[in-house]
């Protein structure tokens, strides 16, 4: 194997439904996903040179180290070069980057990289404190929790651009809606904007339903040379950590280097994206995303979503898919599980949720409150 | 940056003491490391396109996910990629590899690797506990740990190949010598054959010196294009997880492939190999993988270390900067630390222990008992 200046292209995806809670264990949920996207490339695990597992906490979840270990043996792929990669929330999708990177540097020609993570398997409570050390050192030895933070940065939003608050709202019933068609998703009920709006209050003006759930699941892709999606672009960058010594707590810089650097990689502009998967852990942040990225100008993402324009039926589809929101967020999974609906859609296999046109998908992965994000690109190969 | 064939090259190393146990935090080894081997590459944080963070089980030792964004904004690298590779023992020769992988596939050109483990912030039974979840899970519901299956290999080798025992305490009392003249080691105190056999019986007929330690500690190693060691091979290969599916307790088919791998993209023989690291986490795994990597036959290592071959003054210095054994096995950190010791090496830094001649040097690093190796060779730019 050669290094090479071909795209790598992706031959197959897979996942396994994303929900509450669930009586498998994590490897099971990664061996199910994995087993779907072999499948669905026609590559046999002996035939992979190399397994990367994405996942966040597999030691304080479920008790384990060695995840890539235990899949290579559980499917049969012994041989190949295994590790998994961790960066948070956007472990998934720092996963698959480190999986095209071995297939650019030559290393390896079948990769099988999948994302999952286990939750439930942990009480609520030691859940919350998992999540929490997300946040910067710092701002957690004071108690600022991810919710806090995004409290913060909502009323902001809605302050500083005059916002109306039905934007929030209609981010996430836009992604229930989405959801409502994806049977991998974690919640398939459509919700209203009254439902959004008179749910708790979290972190007053964010409420309960502008925060996605927690979840369980797994969602894998192969990259090997006879794929039909060529990946064009991948890149991650970090922004400052703490949020407060950030500019603004508006803006999420990573997401803007990632994104600029993974369209400069595919030689693309935003008004080149068809349809994009991006971050919504809370409702606000797939607003500020769709600004970084450069799809909008700041403090005008608002506007597109109340017009419409981040529908499936719209100019930019967001979150076909149901997002984070609505389809779950199991951490590790989630940059893995963007791109398995970027592939369904640029194949025209999303049912009852597919954007048209569909040849060009960006994903966005965000680690954090947005301290470390992964933008890939997707292009079909027409 | 674009994708290129020529060889990687490490511009600067550094390392921690590596020590029974610190006060300080994961966060501050790892960042004292790091800062360590950007002084020595002449690289500024600044100029950093990527740091990846090699860690075992952050979470589960201190509580933490996230630890590359932690480094990245400790050192004032923001901006650039990050991520952390978790391969249990072989944690930090995968997070060089994938370091690797990212320059030659063309998406970084300076990185940051850095491998960490702090051990003691947890208690004995609760460190014996996490090192545990490394065996198979099969193995693991059974009580099955890997001092016990070292047991059972030292046992069968001692038997199989009618050794001598004695060259099993000679790994030991070789290691520990060569680490008397390292002052990152752990354990600075020579020991002699008669004290290695009159210690404890762990697992008979394995005894306590015949155990690497647990550790805290730091190791990194800056790529970047000036440098002056090449990275001419880097492997890595999954064999049979479980002990009894293998073969025989004898062999460790993961080195033999990684080694094979790495050897063969090198253009290399293991007669060309000036000075080697491997993975002694128990002396007897300093024998099998010296056969499984080619340069003993089967059987055949014990002799050579009893005649003195594998000395720093021997054909073959194996270990000269003290091994697992006695420079100590913070997890995640020993992969790389084993790249700082072959970079030395090939300078001609290592005071007390340089092995002559020093142009091409190899390390394996090894996950769990032998399910995943990583194998590096590395080349002087002469």
């Amino acid at each position: 194997m050669a290094v090479s200046d071909a795209a790598p292209t992706v031959a197959g995806v897979g996942m396994t439904p994303f929900e509450s809670e669930t009586d498998d264990r994590l490897l099971d949920l990664v061996e199910r996903a994995a087993l779907a996207a072999l499948a669905d490339a026609d590559v046999t695990p002996t035939e992979l040179d190399a397994v990367v597992v994405g996942n966040m906490a597999a030691e304080a979840f479920t008790d384990r180290s060695g995840l890539a270990n235990a899949l290579v043996d559980s499917v049969g792929a012994t041989g190949a070069s295994a590790d998994r990669v961790e960066n948070t929330s956007a472990s998934g999708a720092s996963a698959f980057k480190r999986g095209v990177e071995a297939v650019t540097a030559g290393h390896a020609e079948r990769v099988l990289v999948v994302g999952g993570e286990h939750m439930s398997a942990v009480d609520r409570e030691r859940s919350t404190e998992i999540v929490g050390s997300i946040v910067h050192g710092t701002e957690r030895r004071h108690g600022v929790t991810l919710p806090s933070l995004a409290g913060v940065a909502t009323d902001a939003y809605l302050r500083e651009h005059d916002a109306d608050r039905a934007a929030l709202s209609e981010v996430a019933v836009k992604n229930h809606g989405n959801a409502a068609a994806n049977p991998y998703a974690q919640f398939r009920t459509p919700v209203t904007r009254e439902e959004v709006e008179s749910s708790p209050a979290v972190a007053d003006p964010l409420r309960l339903y502008d925060c996605c759930p927690t979840s369980d699941g797994a969602a894998a892709v192969v990259l090997a040379p006879e794929g039909d999606v060529r990946v064009t672009g991948v890149a991650g960058a970090t922004g400052t950590h703490a949020v407060p010594e950030r500019q603004s707590v508006l803006r999420v810089e990573s997401v803007a280097k990632a994104g600029t650097r993974a369209l400069s990689a595919a030689g693309i502009s935003p008004a080149d994206v068809d349809v994009a998967c991006v971050h919504d852990a809370f409702t606000v942040l797939e607003l500020l995303e769709l600004e970084e990225l450069g799809f909008y100008g700041p403090g005008a993402a608002w506007k597109a979503v109340l017009d419409g324009e981040t529908a499936v039926d719209g100019t930019l589809p967001v979150n076909p898919g149901g997002g984070l929101k609505a389809r779950g967020h199991p951490l590790g999974a989630t940059g893995v599980a963007q791109l398995v609906e970027l592939v369904w859609q640029l194949r025209g296999e999303a049912v009852g949720r597919q954007a048209t046109p569909a040849y060009t998908g960006l994903a966005v992965n965000v680690a954090g409150f947005g301290n470390n994000s992964i933008c890939t690109i997707l292009e079909a190969d027409t």
